[in-house]
């Protein structure tokens, strides 16, 4: 399962009531982070999330309002007494930016490791989670995330009879490990049922609307996408400064299909974005307004209530 | 008279319930403000307080929690559509430190100007504002900030009738206007007394209790002074971190003899500042606890209540 908190629904600049736009996605005793804007620690802090936990942090892109809280939420994991690495991920410029911001920061209890992006679509594994790094539009370089937890098939024991695999291996082949015993190797795939379907979210600020986003969040459980602006009026706005309407966010929705989609990331001038709601939700009825603190827990399918 | 207003009274890192410490002072619509941690522009949000006006920032030293939140503010300051140059003012690195910082704020339609102070006590002007920057000991270079707000003397008649002005010259040298007429230069000393007491603010953190910080505060009217430790028992901690207890910020107060102390910078371990507030009151009955948002209208002394 995934316990999914989108610390904040804001945009631009934190406000006294709505943090900065950011994800904690935790996994099995794992953390990952998108985005750390001015203020993302505090925000943490209020949900009591632990900061001990964070091994990775993906940046969309490195504007003020979605890196600016690096170098403090750095302190505060290395005060947490974590001594183990934290992978930052980015598109091109992670290092050089990285560097930057934590000068102020020279002394960590654990190693920084990077991960800076290629242009295309890009992905890589952290534990059980696969990321997938993708290209967005906005007026800099900028990435989208997709999170998947795979699920294996279900075990089969006739499958494990037919192979002759001792019994006594059943339970580890089960748990996924591979077993080499008396010359012969025995794997998980000898034992399982065709892979199940597993969980899958989707991130994306900021950006324009661009069909990679659709292709992404294709039947996803969860799709965090940002819409800049309520008001059908600002579309223009939207377009020039690269960012979304809740109606273009709900189309691509619509192509998409995910179980459910969050808007987040509020121009600090949209103070009524419920207002604008039923709009996104004519479109894309599964639409839900992000807000500080929002969570959900991802369930595989069977395990759902 | 000057407005002030404490803005947070947090050290280390900001939470939930408090905000990082800086200080805001305001001074016939210029605006001045010490230190910009993580939160900062929040926090004046918070206040209502203007951005537009902010003209001068100082920085204490560049540990993060207070300088981080610098991005964020030009930003914001950017937004409120502020034209006029904004002065930076720190301790040596100051140039190094803000371009690293503002590199996720390239496009600022205000012009930045720097001030990088050097080693010993140095003074400049900003407005109506004297305000001398002087060494703290930290674990890095560190200045704290006086400002004081000059009151020229009384206007006397007598001199100005034995100087033999003309009499529609009277208020315009009394506001402060040298003025040439008829081959003749008339300037305020001739027709005022001497200076009277001025305002005074003295701020300092991080810092160990350096006798500067007392030399300073001599009758200031407000001294706003880090205290870390709440507890006798971490003066050690204290002595090891570059840091102060309560009591010994309440000892510098007592030699210098401020109106009043206001403490500051707790600890994020210092829970309940108000359980060691008798043992500073012991030594230095003005002592006050800092809290976010603390509010203070300083005026000349004949103007008070």
């Amino acid at each position: 399962m995934l316990d999914v908190c989108l610390l904040g629904c804001g945009g631009m600049m934190p406000l006294p009531e709505r943090w900065l736009t950011s994800l904690l996605v935790r996994c099995n005793g794992h953390s990952l982070l998108i985005d750390c804007g001015e203020g993302t620690q505090i925000a943490m802090r209020e949900q009591r999330l632990s900061f001990k936990d964070i091994d990775t942090i993906c940046f969309t892109h490195y504007h003020a309002d979605h890196i600016s809280g690096l170098p403090g939420l750095m302190l505060t994991i290395g005060n947490s007494e974590r001594t183990e690495p934290v992978l930052l991920v980015g598109p091109r410029g992670l290092e050089r930016t990285v560097r930057r911001f934590l000068t102020v920061a020279p002394e960590l209890p654990f190693p920084i490791h990077l991960l800076e992006l290629g242009e295309g679509v890009e992905s890589f594994q952290r534990g059980e989670l696969r990321v997938t790094a993708f290209p967005l539009e906005h007026s800099m370089p900028c990435r989208g995330y997709t999170l998947e937890l795979p699920r294996s098939g279900r075990f089969d024991p006739q499958r494990a009879k037919a192979a002759n695999i001792p019994v006594k291996l059943w339970s580890r082949l089960q748990k996924g490990e591979s077993i080499t015993e008396d010359g012969r190797t025995f794997t998980p795939e000898m034992v399982l049922g065709p892979a199940r379907r597993g969980l899958k979210l989707v991130y994306c600020t900021d950006t324009r609307p661009v069909p990679e986003i659709a292709r992404q969040a294709e039947s996803a459980d969860l799709l965090v996408c940002e819409g800049m602006y309520g008001e059908p009026e600002k579309a223009k706005k939207a377009a020039q400064k690269k960012h979304m309407t809740f109606q273009e966010a709900a189309v691509l929705a619509a192509k998409a299909r995910p179980e459910r989609l969050w808007l987040t990331h509020f121009s600090p001038a949209l103070t009524q974005p419920e207002a604008y709601l039923p709009l996104a939700q004519a479109l894309f009825p599964a639409t839900e307004l992000g807000e500080d603190g929002k969570q959900i827990t991802l369930h595989f399918q069977e395990e759902r209530g």
